[in-house]
């Protein structure tokens, strides 16, 4: 790791939690120069729902590469874009009912909420855009003004601007609904809000802890924003590609997006890739207004167009709910055992949260967690959550193996941690 | 491309100057789906610069694919980056006696602006960044703020803030030194600029016309920064990687930014990759403060550390060069029998540009090009400026045939032309 | 009134719902041209607590002015501002416990607002301000940014920055508690608000509507602010001088304000001046750091020196109370008379708001009133608010005199609207 | 002045350079508590261009005041208004050929200016005002934005925004022309400006340095902003009113603003008053856009509309001229005197300037004026100017008493002052 110590900037992190040199991966493991393996609840942040090295989408990979395809092109036109696109429309939009125009952009999903938001003000000729609490959005300059966390706004090094942020749903309570002061502020005309350029979503907050918003909270909120004609952004870089179950997140709420923010899991291998969906009459985009170098990663459209055959029928998705639902039952099980009362456990489909009140505790599983092998990271305000995040792909054994790593490195934390903060638990 | 015009967003550009699909590549050469092969001087803006699936980075990710090595880490340490850092180090930083820290970034060259502004602002305290008219960072908030295409700005939907742009070497004609202006807005501390957090700059600025900045230029200006001790930032995305002939385009010059970007040919197989090069003691990121799920994709640092054997000699430094002159001769003489008076030719090493006078002359001969079989691009103000930007592996006879499909397009073109517009050339 | 509109610009308003040329004034009274008499509810806006051409203080400024006082001095030191800051301190200052530094600017609400708002965000080191829902402080740039009503923010031409509304006392209706939201947007640094530079308020809205914040409220909202190092500003122009009872209109919520900002009548003849009070430990000010030409008017200081004996006792806050309440009770009763059910009174001491739901009612009252002889002017979202704001000497039969044109205005335009119109006040 | 240091705000700054209390003025005189006489070459900084409680306007302010007028109307029509508008329309804009609206604002330099940007913003629907090096425009926010001096522009405790610095002529020294550089950035669509909202522009920068724009310069600075249909605003706060000579100081020249800044001597007689100047097919307001509290000083009114009897002939204007070569001379030829070669002299009328190299050399000629009973101001960087700006109404006598102390307190600091520091005068 000294090389790394030594040659890296400080800006460095995953490196710190995970302290260990990775050579292979397979699947749900990972394996590091040691030879030690572990099993990954992380997915690459969720660039990793076929899992790693995916033996079907690796074939046409290495295929496509021995071939002479052609790797890089700009946003020229390629078979491989024009394979990608074809099987898009057909197994992802045209079943669901969906028209969009299909925009790449610089293949990671900061790009993506970046166009969308251009995009956005563009259409509406208004600038402020409307996010909610803890959101997470990404890092470069307009992604970062959405985005909900004090630390990460810090770096910007400048005040963030033409954004405003607003109660997520459960953000004053269970019992608060929150959407009444928005539709406030929107109808009266002395707010000091103004009439918002869009509203950016995510359905779950994955960073920011996962927040789950409710199907009747977001189908309320649709209405909102409709009758104000304010474009709805859906950012599903985390939350889309079947995580939660449906190949869009927001499916189940019956909900129309006007942008759609997707990345990570889009090329199904790991690779950069990166789109945004956009309604058709929105789409009034200049020739090359937004653009980037590596919008046409032909390998991306390769292995993306490849993971579609998951979405050829309901398997992964009934697999991912079923999957979910035990995940859920099992940190219940695991949070009535070793916690006081308290609902602490949230989320949809393969990303689940366990929230932890005892300051570090979270962190310390985590970190105990590694130890046994488990790969597991922990996210929200003060690190409180431990976020499991496994490959769709994952199979009960190995799911209920890193499960067990979890409770056990929960119990040893617990050991540790003294009744005093403890007792924080019941409050 | 029907397809394209279906299902994609009216966004796309090069499919549309380029118009046919694009199904393998080798070398400096494209071919399409008809089995139409063109040579490519345009190099994926940049990111080809080893050519299309060199064959030796290509059997190097072949092999790591196939051993199942890792392919996406976030920014975990892995066998892979871990190999690109330590040649990095000791094939480019330490013969140049150089010393830096690499900051693995989103794989896009806009989000190593994005970080290196955001780090300047930071370190500084400052916010408002120095740019050069007619400069090309990027279309992210945040670095586009600091790229003077007014059609791209508009894009934004919002005002740009926190940038002044200030003239470039030769913005006010070959006789007019840029310089004082600076300086006197520096040392007035009634100016209405205040002190910068930052001077970003493009040795060569390639999009904004290939406009090339004196080496005499670059250390005063180097001088005036280090004076006010303000971080001086080098965007080495398009003309890094040895496409000027050394590594880092800066090099003659002999002065150390503080900051350097890098990314398109800088994973060396047109794979997405960016890294930012920090000044030891700038680096003062907090762990995590600026992230991206694609900072650690494998396959960019495999390529990328491949790349590096093209710089354990001078050879393709030397090589570039003469080349660069080659195309830099050829076209002076093609401008001399074919144009009025006046010096349009500039650049170095194998960026070369020729600089049209007449309205849509150049995107004439672009146009003609491509049907003869040459991939070229235009740009610059009016996009004036034909940019011959060939992979720098190209041998001396494709040159020759691309320059020669350049000439006849050129007199094809010119042919076409109304003397009026051609006696503006004279002007 | 055609010179007006032939030289006049079209911004101008008050002489557009006021259509007479007026020429004297006296008390309660202004005289027009033809020598008709109108009775005053406005106040110059609140410029005129203690009437129009006050007598004493009018001989005082006579004195003065014929004895070649000086009359404008920049920021120089003078015996009339000695005067004014030694009678300030003993009458108002002292007597209360305060202590502030005085600081002069230039002679608008919307100075003293800017000089705090600029203050703050030097102290604090921060830039965003929190100001409240339907807020009124001004047209400046600074100003307006913490000023709710859209249109107005729509002539700045430009998106206003560095400022976020959140929710007034009241304004989710007399059930909904705001500050809870508040208070959780402050301890999540996830929240997206970031640490405010300054909280900024009105204990009335006058502009806003004639908005009342409950002495619970702002006790509440103070004890938050303070937990977070927030400074506290509280915009006293209209509401301050004793327009609801007290000098200041927060006394009896007992709350020790940052910032305070004074205008309108602290010169007491209607004569321009501005000041802001600075907790003494926050006045960082470098020399001239903040200045103006009109910082010096030294006919406001004598006024406004004299006005003070005003404050020497009780009297006039009782009196001011004492006529507040019949205000409020003959608004009552009138509402009860001619109005369907429901709470539309409020206010406090001379400050009372009459809310007519329908339409264009208020406005239409206003105008119907005006013919009658009573200036009256409406406030608040869709100008449905009449707000009553005489001078706080008037007399109990002026008061009368001007209730009874109110309440005939009202009768009279009440006659004119349609029911389905007035149906709507019942809901 | 013990009282000062104690109530007052540290922000005081004029104070601190006259350390005297004033009571009384007459003409060009004030005279402090002691009894002590000063000569005034500051005159309000440009607000008492008639002299201090000058007789004719003194006996109209008291006989309005007497006759119970109407103090304060906000912008109600009143009879004092009419008549100012009627007179300002007859002797000041129709024998000049000009035609523009009057908007009264907020009675200060700095709303005036405030509102001149707004509605060029909201007339061209751009947002960037180009504003010159070393300007001063005021302090609130929106002002603040387009005035150079650092010191100022920190003190808002945000980044400024929305403007940016061009050089005014003679920045670059006498032999640079500054205008192709802007012409370059307006005609350059790559140039990273942008077309601006407006330029703003005083003719002679007073507080900048008495810094003077040649007549050719204003010409040429004007045919290219019409050419790009910028609007041109010129802040005649401290120039205007015949300060030059002429009643706008821009006459000379030809040219025509957009807009038109004034305020200080507007009144004639040191109380608060601005107005806009508008070309009539730009007042674009909507009803109370723009607004504020004391744009309705009847008493300004009364005193401005006498004031104009100073421009029924050209007496004053041939007057001002003349004293201003009187000044101008001796400046000169007390500078060949005491001082080594250079230009050092600047100005136009009754603005002169005497530019000091060594540091702290004009600040230390102030303070020994001070003691002999001449007020006298420094501006421009460094305090290194000293600004002769006597009432306009000053008689021989009194300039050549001034001028006297001038010299005398010259010679005395130049005494003082180490030679090494006065050859840099020779540099």
């Amino acid at each position: 790791m000294e090389v790394f110590e030594q040659l890296e900037s400080g800006v460095r992190v995953y490196s710190r939690a995970f302290p260990a040199v990775f050579t292979t991966a397979s699947g749900h493991h990972l394996t590091d120069e040691q030879g030690k393996r572990y099993i990954d609840f992380l997915s690459g942040a969720g660039a990793l729902n076929y899992g790693h090295n995916n033996p079907y989408l690796k074939d046409r990979l290495l295929a496509y590469i021995a071939a002479d395809g052609v790797i890089h092109s700009l946003d020229m036109a390629t078979s491989a874009k024009r394979e990608f696109l074809e099987r898009f429309q057909k197994v992802i939009l045209a079943p669901r009912g969906l028209d969009y125009r299909v925009q790449f952009v610089g293949p990671t999903g900061t790009n993506a909420v970046e166009a969308a938001l251009k995009l956005a003000r563009k259409v509406t000729g208004r600038q402020t855009v409307a996010f909610f609490t803890q959101a997470y959005h990404g890092v470069t300059l307009g992604s970062l003004a959405v985005t909900g966390n004090a630390a990460k706004r810090r770096g910007a090094g400048v005040p963030l601007l033409y954004s405003v942020a607003v109660p997520f749903d459960g953000y004053l309570g269970p019992d608060a609904d929150t959407l009444p002061l928005l539709e406030r502020l929107l109808e009266d005309d002395h707010s000091g809000l103004g009439l918002p350029a869009a509203v950016i979503l995510e359905t779950i907050q994955a960073e920011g802890g996962v927040n789950v918003a409710s199907w009747d909270w977001l189908r309320r909120l649709e209405r909102i924003v409709r009758r104000y004609e304010i474009p709805l952004i859906v950012d599903e870089v985390q939350v889309g590609c079947g995580r939660t179950g449906p190949f869009f997140s927001f499916e189940p709420a019956g909900i129309r997006p006007d942008l759609i923010c997707l990345s990570k899991s889009i090329s199904g291998f790991g690779l950069p890739m990166a789109i945004v969906l956009i309604r058709p009459d929105l789409d009034i985009w200049e020739p090359g207004e937004h653009n980037g170098t590596f919008r046409g990663l032909n390998l991306s459209f390769v292995t993306g167009a490849a993971a579609l055959c998951y979405w050829e029928d309901d398997t992964l998705q009934r697999e991912t709910e079923r999957k979910g639902k035990l995940v859920a039952d099992r940190l219940g099980t695991l949070a009535a055992r070793h916690l006081p009362a308290g609902q602490v456990v949230r989320g949809r489909g393969l990303i689940q949260g366990l929230a932890l009140a005892p300051k570090r505790l979270a962190k310390r599983v985590a970190q105990l967690a590694f130890e046994r092998g488990l790969i597991i990271e922990t996210v929200g305000p003060r690190d409180s959550v431990l976020k499991v995040l496994p490959p769709l792909t994952i199979d009960d054994e190995g799911l209920a193996a890193g499960l067990g790593i979890l409770e056990d490195s929960l119990q040893e934390a617990l050991s540790e941690t003294p009744d005093a903060e403890l007792s924080l638990l019941a409050s």
